[in-house]
């Protein structure tokens, strides 16, 4: 399987209907930021006007500590501005240490740069630019501060620049380099669906210095924004209480799920508040197992030792996991 | 003005609220597709599967007489998609024939490519691509479809293609070219916004030979359309019903409009039924007159004796705008 959240695969091979299934093959937040009951028909009806525009922006602002003077440029989900990225920065080959979410190596391979497999600490020389997701996707790894800096600093004397993929920092905000945007060439992606549960919105932002990001919104053009998008995005990210509630629960649930992973002799070795990564010898059975019994989890071409969960959305999900669990061992 | 539809910059210059103002400067339609009052949540929740999407293409296919076997790519609007066409179609200079719909030659130009004012009967040799919006906004010109397919089939042999953006042929349906693209280089671009009166719902689709649509999707990667824009879109694209009353009312109101419009003095020199082209040597004395009555229409850089007025949104609002016309003409 290429991505999770899309129940079609799982669908089409172990058959039931949608709502039967609990989806734990994503790292989105399934206790969603509360939609507006009383929804303005202006949004669905006239494009997206400036204003608005610039509201959302402020509010991403605020609840992502973006400095004065760092730009912002929003966008339909982080995916649309990985998708345009490579067609902004300038030639030159492409740094990116997997294995992590695949989409930034394709989006480059496709516009014909040369992905090299590296991480931040050992550039290979001839790299113009690197790639992060910090937390990184799927094992949690977090990438230290100074060594993203010393990496822009490095890429920013060949004129390159560094994308920090930050779509689950909501979790662990405490790893944000937001501020580092001011004076280096750091290109930062935060995603708006997975924490705040509404992936289906798609929204998303690039945060980088003012003159990377007005390009970056140039290349996107007028309107890259659902009317919907921006007010919920405004309302949510200004929502601070909520956001501080969240991840305390998160955090709560994840050590829940880390607590029935391991009695079911699952070795939890990661992830971040949003989703854990297990490892387990029969990981390949584990997920079968566990599709016949309508939980969808993520597992992995290039590791078939390794699962991914979401966080099932409460206790009695949590319970028919562990039970889906505990039924295989007993089977065995 | 740049863009019609953005009411932000007429209240910044004339005051007044957003709701006070008759906006006519865009050729939305103002009596939209009703949006579902029981909006399934999950669309907003989950990322948008491709069960959906499929759902929704097919609509499309209906909707607009795509032949099978010609691909689909949906995008978050047409905007989107002539953001990224420029990436995906190989290199060469590209005609364009004004005035037309700024933002094709913008996309170009800032991809760095090469962009020729010429029309599709006399293309310049070593022009590879073409663009041409049909019916043109803003002033409705039809180009003839063996124009299209002439124009089509010399730029197939330098490996090139056509895109027709029939942003407003949902209201002339018979100019439609989607047939063509099943052996020539078309790419067709429709809009779901305009006619369906939802332009901040942002959905768009790509029609072209297979192996073109195929590569567009690439390029836009995978969840390019928001949730409530598959669920909407679909409903919207199948109801045929809806359609039918509302060009032959769309028709009828721009009889309406064109009639006190003339009554007032202005000349109606083209337009569709989603909006009407006017001129009248003291255009921009109109202009600024309605503006300070809050009515906004859209002027335009190239031709000072021009105005577009969109559809008003019924006869009341008809009325206003007679009345706002006829005050002018009186006090001079």
């Amino acid at each position: 399987m290429k991505h999770g959240g899309d129940l079609s695969e799982a669908i089409a091979r172990f058959g039931g209907a949608p709502e039967s299934w609990l989806d734990l093959s994503t790292g989105i937040n399934p206790r969603p930021y509360p939609v507006p009951e009383k929804f303005p028909a202006q949004s669905w009806q006239r494009l997206p006007d400036r204003t608005s525009e610039l509201h959302l922006i402020e509010a991403a602002r605020e609840a992502y500590n973006v400095p004065a003077g760092v730009g912002i440029a929003p966008a339909a989900g982080t995916q649309a501005l990985i998708q345009i990225l490579p067609h902004v920065m300038t030639g030159g080959a492409v740094a990116i240490a997997g294995p992590t979410y695949s989409e930034h190596a394709a989006a480059f391979a496709r516009a014909g740069r040369k992905v090299i497999s590296a991480g931040l600490d050992a550039l290979p020389s001839g790299v113009t630019h690197a790639v992060v997701v910090n937390p990184n996707n799927p094992d949690g790894r977090i990438t230290p501060r100074e060594t993203i800096a010393g990496a822009a600093r490095q890429l920013d004397k060949f004129g390159g620049a560094l994308i920090i993929d930050e779509a689950f920092a909501d979790v662990a905000p405490e790893c944000s380099v937001v501020d580092l945007c001011c004076k280096l060439p750091i290109i930062v992606l935060r995603s708006f669906g997975k924490f705040y549960g509404l992936a289906g919105l798609r929204l998303g932002f690039a945060i980088a210095r003012a003159d990377i990001a007005a390009e970056i919104a140039a290349a996107l053009g007028p309107w890259p924004v659902s009317g919907p998008a921006l007010v919920i995005g405004r309302s949510a990210l200004s929502d601070r209480q909520w956001s501080e509630t969240t991840r305390a629960q998160l955090n709560e649930q994840a050590g829940k799920l880390d607590a029935a992973l391991r009695s079911c002799g699952l070795d939890v070795i990661g992830g971040t508040s949003l989703f854990r990564l297990a490892r387990h010898r029969d990981a390949q059975a584990i997920h079968a197992h566990l599709a016949s019994r309508q939980i969808w989890t993520r597992n992995f071409d290039h590791a078939g030792d390794l699962l991914r969960f979401g966080l099932p959305p409460d206790d009695a999900a949590l319970q028919r996991l562990t039970a889906a669990l505990t039924s295989r061992s007993m089977a065995r």
